[in-house]
Formats: structure tokens, C-alpha cells, sequence
């Protein structure tokens, strides 16, 4: 079967999407039997290209490289439902910038998609946190798949492994550095920096935005202990029912007072669960140096899952960057492709 | 559907599925629409018992537990080949002793039940060991599937993982602690323990036979390098070519002064890629404290996995135990149940 790829947002992820694509198009086909043409890139900035038989992703990334738009190109017209109609996708990589009060513009696409019975993948958190309950209900109605393994931990397979690859196991506990930014904030810290410096080396870096307030207090660990209790306890744990602690009231003293205690300092969110009733919480938490998220430094993510069957599992991989989440839309689109 | 079970080999791990499948029924109906009956055991010491409408789990449990025996039950009669005509079984768990000479009795059974079309499931190294590259294609003709997540890591989901979890990445390197035994017994070295106390109390505990030679000298290791060398890069490695260090030349002092120089020593399996040409070893090797496999203390196994597209990612969890090796067979039940 060949799978019809529809791309909304055409930022750094859809780009590295739409690299790895082209680089492997003989290797996905080989080892798990996937091919695909990419037939419709939307993105409000650089314009709209459509081709039901398949974009030329070899010139796409030129123009991308050349002139960062389609503007060159010939456009395809219409809303983004005349667009999905235009170019018969088969499944939809949604990788439009986040938006958490509304959730647009992905959750239009996402919606768009899943109506018409077209497979979702999305690394936008906005849609998930507004809308996640409705979005799966749409998707099971339809008939089609709605997956997201880049809104956690980009694609380190954290979703993967919640879903597939502990069925059958029942998670009773779990806790992890879900936020790169201020895990790499504690370890500068740790290693002498002061809270201002390392937030200053954290935005030069790329790790944080000018206003690191979303990261710093805890709001984008919160959204994805809230997108896990629903994956992990089928549960609707709202944001803002997650107890929330910000590292901003963290001290290079209080991280050294720790250091002479034996323990680390690490920004964790978790979830634990007592009588049926679920506690969400994100908070810079004392831990000792052999538990296994004590050496977990940077902007590197991690998890430790507690489970019935299998006792402690732990992951640890990338939490962020272009071709990490490129990866995860990949690893979805795989999936999504080769079920039948 | 309805999926209906064939179990071969009935010790610990049979065991640990019968308890999780009775146990959890309704959560895998709801939770992953994964309905069963249980229509044939077969364990060579214990017994045959069928029921193509399915067996009395409940009861099979008391008798196991009163009984350890199928003794007082009807009697299936007939050869393997007769016993899954019988039981009607879409799909197989395959838990027998290891051989790794002749790979049997689990080879024929799984032979048995791919020629049928019946997908299997096992936990059995021998059969992979020996006929690997056979049984996978005996899988792909017949439209049937063959897993083996329990082979290595028991349930913690590596092969899941590999697989499935970072579809679309290429690895190219990996590295990590897949024994158990060894593992224990470093771990007791470093903190002070004598080799010869460190096997003794790991003998005490179960973790190592009375003859401990495969695990110390590095061929339980081994076989799981030659086992993933072919789920990762799709190349038969040959066991006898896989470079066998084992820990049996460690002493307390070569672990104390590994710790003088901040490092620890690790029992070790891998494998590097260099033009295509795959090297694979176990070894005693000293890493850095900050490497994530040096805090991989006691029974416990972990890979670090490097990639294209994720750089590393590492995975930490149980390497063995009853309940956690009959929850790889669940796991793969799931998939294999859950497909269309």
C-alpha cells in the first residue's frame, strides 16, 4: 500500500521529517515494507504545495534551503480541508507551533484529519492538552489512528513504550525529567553556575525561550504529566490540578547543602496513584546520587516507570531537538502505515 | 477475535502467564481488546491438558499449586503436532527448558506451530540460537508471526523497542549489561565481596546455577549479541565469532583500583559497526562513573543504543524473574492478538 503523507507545519521538525524521509525512501521501504509519497505541505509562513501523486522532496528541501519558503513554487489553493481533499493524504504529520490556550492551529488539522478518516501523528502539545479526550474519541469513531510519541521525551519512545511495549503490565508509579531546559539549568548549577547564569547559557543555547517562564514553573512539565495520566491511567488529570513547584527556588547553597547530603536536585514530575486517585506533581525534588534519574544531566530526559510485572523500568533519551522529533513523527507514520 | 492460546512448557514462567492471563482477563478485554481462552498445555514433566473452548484457568492454577502436576486432569493424547489440531490454538507461548545444542524440544514445537500458520511467541534462546534465521522466514511464509521479547531482558521491552519503538532510526552501536549473573556478582565484588563469596551468594539466590561456566564466561551473553546482531542489523552473527571475555579474571583489587581511577568495571556485551563489518564482544570493561550503565547495579540489565537519529538512548529494567518473563510472552500475545 502506498501511504499518502500530508505535512502541516513546515518549521525545524517538519523539515527534519521531511529530510529523514528522503534520505531513507529505500531503507523504509526495505525494512518495514512502508512507502510513501508526500503529497501536501501546508505551512502559514512559506505557503501551501500540493501533488496527489507526490511532491518532489528533493526540490522541497532546496527551496527550504534556498529561500525558507514555497513561495517559488506553485501554490495550491484552498482551505486545509480543500487541501486534504486535494491531495488524497492518508495520514496527516501535524507539526504546527504549540499553542496552549487554544490549541490552534494544529487542532483544526488534527480534527480536519481524523473526520475524514485520515491517520494523525502531531508533536503539538496545544491540541492534546485543549482537546486530547475529544481528538481520541474522533479518531476511534473514524476508524483512524491518532498518535503523539513526540509530545514527550521528542522521540525517545516513551509512548511506544507506555502503549505497546509493556502491554499487559499495569503502571503504578512513575516519575521523570520530562523538561530539558531546567534539568540542564540544576546540572550547570550543580556544577557551580549560578540560577541567572545558567538560564543565561540555557537561552543561548537554544534550551530556553527569551521567556523561560513556561520551563522555569513547571507549566510544560505539568501539560505532559497531564497528557501521561491519561496514556498511562486513562484518566483526566487537568493541568491544572498538577501540584506545581518552579525551580526558581533553587540556590547554588541549596543544591550544595544537598551535594553534602549525599543527594542530587533534580527537577521531577510524576504521578502516583493511592486508592484509585491520581496525584500529578512537578517539583525540583532531593534524590539520592544512586537513583537512577540522580545521573541524568543536560537537556537529556528520562523516566522511571513502576509496574506490577516488571517492577522498575528506565528510559532515558533525548527530550528535544529537530531530528529527535522528526524521528517521532517518523516512528508514528511507520506505524500508522504498516498496521494492515 | 477471539485468540486461543497453546501453552508449551509449564515451569516457572508458563506458570507466570497462566496467574497474569487468569488475573487480568477483563483489563486486557478493555484495555487492548484482547479477548482469550487458554486451549492447550503441554509441559513434559506435568502433563498435556486441552480444551478447545477453552480450559478452567482457576483450576488449572489449584492443581498446579496442590499438585504441581496435570496428573489428575484428563489427559490430552497425541504428538505436539496432534495437540495443536486439537486445541484449535491461533497462537503459541513457548516457555520449555534451553538447549543450546539442538535448540529442542522448543524448536520443533515452534516449527510445528509456524507451519500451521500459528503465530508463537517464546522465551527459549535455543531455538533462536540454533535456527534463527529458519524460523523467521518459516514466520514470513506462512503469514505468521514470531517473537521473542523474553529472550533477552525477560520483560523489559528492548525488543519492542528496537523494533517498533525507534522504527525509522539506524542503530549504530550498542552496548550493555545482558547477564544478570555477572552483573550481581561484580556488583557484590565492588562492594567488597571475594569472587568466590560473590558466586556463592549468587547461587544462594538464583540468580546462578550450580555450574555458573555460561553465564561467567561470557556465553549466555554471547548468544544474546548473536540474537540481536540479527533483529538489529538483520546479519547473522555466529556465537563462536562473538569476542568472549569472562569475569573470571576480575579480582577485588583490579575493581579497587578501577575505583582509585573513578571508574567501574561492568560485565559488557556489544556491538560496534565499522564499513558494514559487525564486531561483537562481552568483556569485563571499565567505564566512567557517568557512563549510564556504571550505576546498573545487582540483577539488574540495561543497553545503551546509539542512533542516527536519537543519539542514545538507554534502557534499564529487570533481566529475569518468573512474572517478568511470563509478561514478555504476554506482551507479544497482545501484539500478535491485536494485529488486525
Amino acid at each position: 500500500m502506498l501511504n499518502r503523507i500530508a505535512i502541516a507545519g513546515c518549521g525545524n521538525v517538519g523539515t527534519a521529517l521531511l529530510e529523514i524521509l528522503y534520505d531513507k525512501r529505500d531503507e523504509l521501504e526495505i525494512k518495514y515494507n512502508f512507502r510513501y509519497e508526500v503529497t501536501l505541505i501546508h505551512d502559514l509562513m512559506k505557503g501551501s504545495i500540493a501533488d496527489q501523486n507526490g511532491l518532489d522532496i528533493g526540490q522541497v528541501l532546496k527551496e527550504l534551503r534556498t529561500n525558507n519558503s514555497f513561495a517559488n513554487m506553485e501554490q495550491a489553493q484552498g482551505d486545509f480541508s480543500a487541501l486534504l481533499e486535494l491531495s488524497k493524504a492518508t495520514m496527516l504529520a501535524e507539526a504546527t507551533p504549540t499553542n496552549m490556550e487554544t490549541g490552534e492551529p494544529g487542532l483544526g488539522h488534527i480534527m480536519e484529519a481524523l473526520s475524514r478518516g485520515i491517520s494523525v501523528t502531531t508533536t503539538n502539545k496545544g491540541p492534546l492538552a485543549v482537546a486530547g479526550e475529544m481528538l481520541t474519541a474522533a479518531a476511534n469513531d473514524r476508524g483512524a489512528q491518532f498518535r503523539y510519541e513526540g509530545v514527550v521525551m521528542s522521540g525517545t519512545p516513551l509512548i511506544h513504550l507506555l502503549q505497546q511495549g509493556i502491554a499487559g503490565a499495569t503502571v503504578t508509579e512513575f516519575e521523570g525529567i520530562l523538561n530539558g531546559t531546567t534539568n540542564f539549568v540544576l546540572s550547570r548549577m550543580d556544577e557551580g553556575a549560578t540560577y541567572a547564569d545558567a538560564i543565561d547559557e540555557a537561552k543561548r543555547l537554544g534550551y530556553a525561550e527569551a521567556n523561560p517562564t513556561a520551563d522555569v514553573e513547571g507549566w510544560d512539565a505539568a501539560v505532559k504529566v497531564a497528557i501521561l495520566a491519561r496514556i498511562i491511567f486513562g484518566k483526566n488529570l487537568p493541568v491544572a490540578e498538577v501540584e506545581r513547584r518552579g525551580i526558581t527556588e533553587i540556590t547554588k547553597e541549596k543544591i550544595a547543602e544537598a551535594g553534602r547530603r549525599g543527594n542530587k536536585i533534580k527537577p521531577i514530575a510524576g504521578i502516583e496513584t493511592t486508592g484509585g486517585i491520581l496525584r500529578g506533581y512537578v517539583a525540583p525534588k532531593e534524590i539520592p546520587l544512586d537513583h537512577p534519574l540522580a545521573s541524568v544531566s543536560g537537556a537529556v530526559n528520562a523516566v522511571r516507570i513502576t509496574t506490577d510485572n516488571l517492577g522498575d523500568i528506565t528510559l532515558i533519551g533525548p527530550g528535544a531537538g529537530r531530528r529527535e522529533t522528526g524521528q517521532a513523527l517518523l516512528v508514528d507514520l511507520i506505524a500508522m502505515g504498516t498496521k494492515e
